[in-house]
């Protein structure tokens, strides 16, 4: 199975249009120790021919004319495409814009929970994914799906779940108290799996907290990708970006007795990639303590166009 | 007056993602004499500090980034941004899909005709624009608009007119009959001033036909921007890329006698500038016939960082 990284970055990217933090004004003004990241998204297949979304960023034009494995061939049809099929994990923009990308009547297959795919439903402006030409499907909880492309299964068998989590910030609705009205399908993880080989990861790119349930399923993986958003549960507060921690917008941070590292210590998780990396976030600077408390840690920090072969 | 154009390319860009036509095959492949491009977008400043973007194509975050001028600027505040305000000219997701982008509560201003902007209202995505935050506005047709930023004016002043063309994409209504269930306000071009200065120019990036109305209204113009999608209109036809004419697509073509260079011919238009040009067109190919046709016709081909002073 090949994993291709293609944007590392939380809502927004790194840098973030409109902030002037640390490392936004270090990454634009080319400061050696940060790498401009895209937004959250991953490629994966099974056979390096056809190949599956997991999450549609914003920055999904630029990513595939980054990644030549997902361009048009050059030795294919007028129209072509590998990319078969896109599963996404919430309704985030982050996660779902770059599915807008994906006009111009190409077949390919959306997955994603019913919670996901009814607001995609909802949204008009998804309607250029042509019905009849782009087939929709509600991806069940807990139950492993193999992924179809238009010409056939992809190789690629997906296993959703349900992990702590919250709504989509845009249908947050604050009369339904501290959750926001989050319902089962909000927020879910992936297991990835390649039947052919048997190979098999984990995709939990936003997570507010590693409940008995997540952890027995991650116990022992090879291979997980998880929510790197921000380091400490405070920090968006404490560099005065907004007034939201971790914990209201749903992100388990990376450090502390709450955090990440301490809740994966005991999983014995063979690599353990962080991605969804937020701006505010102090791993983005690779000469920084917190990235070496990170790596010493036993935890890559993801970036765009890393790759990693199961 | 400053203009810059962001994007240059119509819906899908340039190479688009699933294409493997001529073009894009050789755009992909960087071959001398073609140029990548984005998806159609304008920025204008009448201080060089405040912009206002005309379009926000789904590119707009590659867009921000490769342009200087438009990022967070680093002696500003920590959350910062040079654009005040944005304007559209259709519902297209060429033309509204930036505008997610332009999440993280920074204030701003969106305008569009009442036709578009009940779309964005209909789409709950496009909510991550905060209500209190980003101030929607409906732009009227035939009458100047002081285009306002969240700290006042900009400086810069837009007339909307209605063009001949059609609603969005994933709009339409076939049961309509031909116009798909156009209405005013589905598609606009914008008169685009600078009182300071009295300059002006046009920006219309779809047009299905020169009607009597906008003859008069360009004529004379010192610069105008406009639809170059097509050079023939059955060129999607020809190159068997899709079944749909510039006609039934809302675009008129560059080429022949019902087409742009033809109709412009008596208009005394001093500068003329191609815009939202589609993957298929051979003007993106620096040396074909038709681009040089097209430049000895008095025509510029837009080109992404192209930069126009007035």
């Amino acid at each position: 199975m090949m994993i291709r990284v293609l944007g590392s970055a939380a809502g927004g990217g790194f840098p973030q249009w409109n902030c002037n933090c640390r490392n936004c004004a270090d990454v634009r003004a080319g400061k050696p120790g940060f790498k401009a990241r895209t937004q959250s998204s991953l490629a994966v297949s099974a056979d390096g021919t056809n190949w599956v979304l997991l999450n549609a960023s914003p920055d999904l034009r630029q990513q595939i004319n980054e990644t030549p494995q997902l361009g048009s061939a050059a030795s294919g049809a007028l129209r072509n495409s590998p990319i078969k099929a896109a599963v996404v994990t919430n309704g985030d923009v982050d996660h779902v814009t770059g599915l807008i990308n994906l006009r111009e009547a190409q077949p390919f297959s959306v997955y994603g929970s019913k919670r996901v795919m009814d607001t995609l439903a909802a949204n008009s402006i998804f309607n250029v994914l042509a019905g009849g030409v782009v087939a929709r499907h509600d991806l069940p909880m807990n139950q492993p799906i193999a992924i179809e492309g238009p010409d056939g299964p992809t190789g690629i068998t997906i296993e959703a779940f349900d992990v702590p989590g919250k709504v989509a910030l845009y249908l947050e609705d604050a009369s339904k108290g501290g959750n926001f009205g989050s319902k089962s399908g909000d927020t879910i993880g992936l297991k990835v799996s390649a039947p052919a080989t048997g190979k098999a990861f984990f995709y939990v790119p936003g997570c507010a907290e590693l409940d008995p349930p997540l952890r027995q399923r991650l116990q022992g993986a090879p291979l997980v990708f998880f929510d790197g958003t921000l380091y400490t549960d405070d920090e968006m507060l404490q560099q005065g970006l907004m007034p939201k921690t971790g914990a209201r917008m749903g992100h388990i941070s990376i450090s502390g007795p709450e955090g990440s590292i301490a809740a994966f210590k005991d999983l014995d998780v063979a690599k353990k990639i962080y991605v969804h990396i937020n701006n505010s976030n102090p791993v983005l600077n690779d000469n920084s303590p917190e990235r070496k408390a990170t790596e010493q840690a036993g935890w890559d920090v993801g970036y765009d166009g890393m790759e990693v072969r199961l």
